[in-house]
């Protein structure tokens, strides 16, 4: 039991120091290296990406959306900009949902709450870019 | 101290839900919500994405580059296909570095690991995307 507690405290003293959530605790790269993790990044660009009333809807939206339980952890952006050419700070959003699988990922297309998000969200944007990868 | 052991705990198994790491904890979307967290996404087309040696090389230098100190979370993934019209599956490597701020990722860009990936590995791609994002 003591092991499992040491164990256990020491992932939560690693991921804590990742920022996930603010503790004190000293990052270990390596056991803060994803394993076995299905990202889902998606950039959107707003038609309206200076209208204030669009981007608190967006974002209401997207607060929704992060409730799928098939949603493992999540993190929602907006760009930072940088002169450097290759940086495309050019999108609205940037929304990450990780999930265990290309299964889950799979479940979650088609989750009503998912729909449900497009339904009230679509209008909003003109563009959408889609990365999935697994490591 | 026992309030502070269940607090840690209680992020473990959370973030432990996130498949970060595998022990058992349900995850509860809202713990599993990153804040203030800078994310780092970087994607590479190799010009030789076929080509076993280049990517034996690449991962190798991935593997390096995420050792740097200001790195407080990593994932390196390969693109999952899709036949979705908004999926961009064409990429070779996906890389994720997560900064604890701006400022952070501005001095990995020019930390001795950093330079020597680009020195040792540019010569593999042909394009690179950056895209940072911050929330």
């Amino acid at each position: 039991m003591e092991n499992r507690r040491n164990f256990v405290t020491k992932i939560a003293a690693g991921m804590a120091a990742t920022g996930f959530m603010t503790i004190a605790g000293k990052a270990n790269t390596h056991e803060a290296t994803m394993k076995n993790v299905f990202v889902h990044h998606v950039f959107f660009w707003l038609k309206d990406p200076n209208n204030k009333e669009s981007l608190t809807q967006f974002e209401k939206g997207l607060q929704t959306l992060i409730t799928v339980p098939l949603i493992q952890a999540s993190h929602i952006g907006r760009p930072v900009e940088s002169a450097r050419e290759v940086v495309d700070d050019s999108f609205t959003y940037s929304y990450i949902a990780f999930f265990r699988n290309k299964e889950d990922q799979v479940t979650y297309q088609t989750h009503p709450i998912h729909l449900k998000f497009i339904e009230d969200c679509q209008h909003l944007w003109e563009k959408v870019i889609v990365y999935d990868a697994i490591g």
